[in-house]
């Protein structure tokens, strides 16, 4: 028994656009990836931030399980926006990115660059970020659904996120 | 090039227990699922909670792409814990918990109960929990990790959830 209704999901407008990448600029994302032995979900979170380009990037240890997954398996999807205490949790905007892991190699002549500019938005991986079992990753989005509460759902291309 | 370390996660003990139980006291929940269609990974926020005996459960709308993709493939994982703004959120305690989905059907006799149960803890959802394409869905555990910040990782059984 389901009630028929309208596509509750809207294509994205210029309002939406802006949340949308209000809600990048966070410093931690919700990461759900297949797992590298049974391909089950797994979630975890990750430290989140934007390269230069503003393309969704995270910081990983060799050592966290979603990097093994990434890594025998790039497709993922991200959660950005988490409440906190305050409020209706279930209305508070969120964006979820469906995205593909591309590891950025310790020898790409890219990695300096990408470095300072993570350690701007994040100050304290200066404990880590040299580990070398610690990786960039660059979460290429392919297309992205902003919930901002009941009723008020918007799709994204990846062109959108730009 | 990977550093050799000892296992960083541990065997849950009582104060481990004892703080995934506190986590599990949450009314939201990150889920991270398998697309019906695709097959790869998605994420959503759901509302969450405790059945009376303590299993994790969600109310889940038709029209959210999680209920179908539950439907299809009840394997999934939870994230609670979400940090809010302050402090660093790679540090706030998280627990993930790897379940199985196993919904509750319109006319099963212990309905009316979990209903009431619900509302205790939600109350918002009075406005749509008698919609007919809302459903309650156990989401029993398989495992679980809980991170409580860099070194600090303890895995569970689902018996250490209980």
């Amino acid at each position: 028994m389901t009630v028929k209704r309208p596509d509750p999901v809207a294509v994205a407008d210029a309002e939406a656009r802006a949340l949308a990448i209000s809600l990048m600029q966070t410093h931690h994302a919700a990461l759900a990836y297949s797992d590298a032995q049974t391909q089950t979900p797994g979630i975890s979170r990750i430290a989140f931030g934007l390269d230069p380009d503003g393309v969704p990037m995270a910081l990983v240890s060799g050592l966290a399980p979603h990097t093994a997954a990434l890594r025998a398996n790039p497709a993922c999807a991200l959660m950005l926006g988490e409440p906190g205490e305050k409020g209706d949790p279930m209305t508070h905007p969120r964006l979820m990115i469906r995205a593909m892991a591309a590891f950025v190699a310790p020898d790409d002549p890219q990695r300096a660059a990408l470095r300072a500019h993570w350690l701007k938005g994040h100050p304290k991986a200066t404990l880590y970020i040299d580990l070398p079992d610690f990786a960039f990753v660059r979460l290429m989005p392919q297309s992205a659904l902003l919930n901002g509460g009941f009723g008020k759902a918007f799709r994204f291309t990846a062109e959108d996120l730009r």
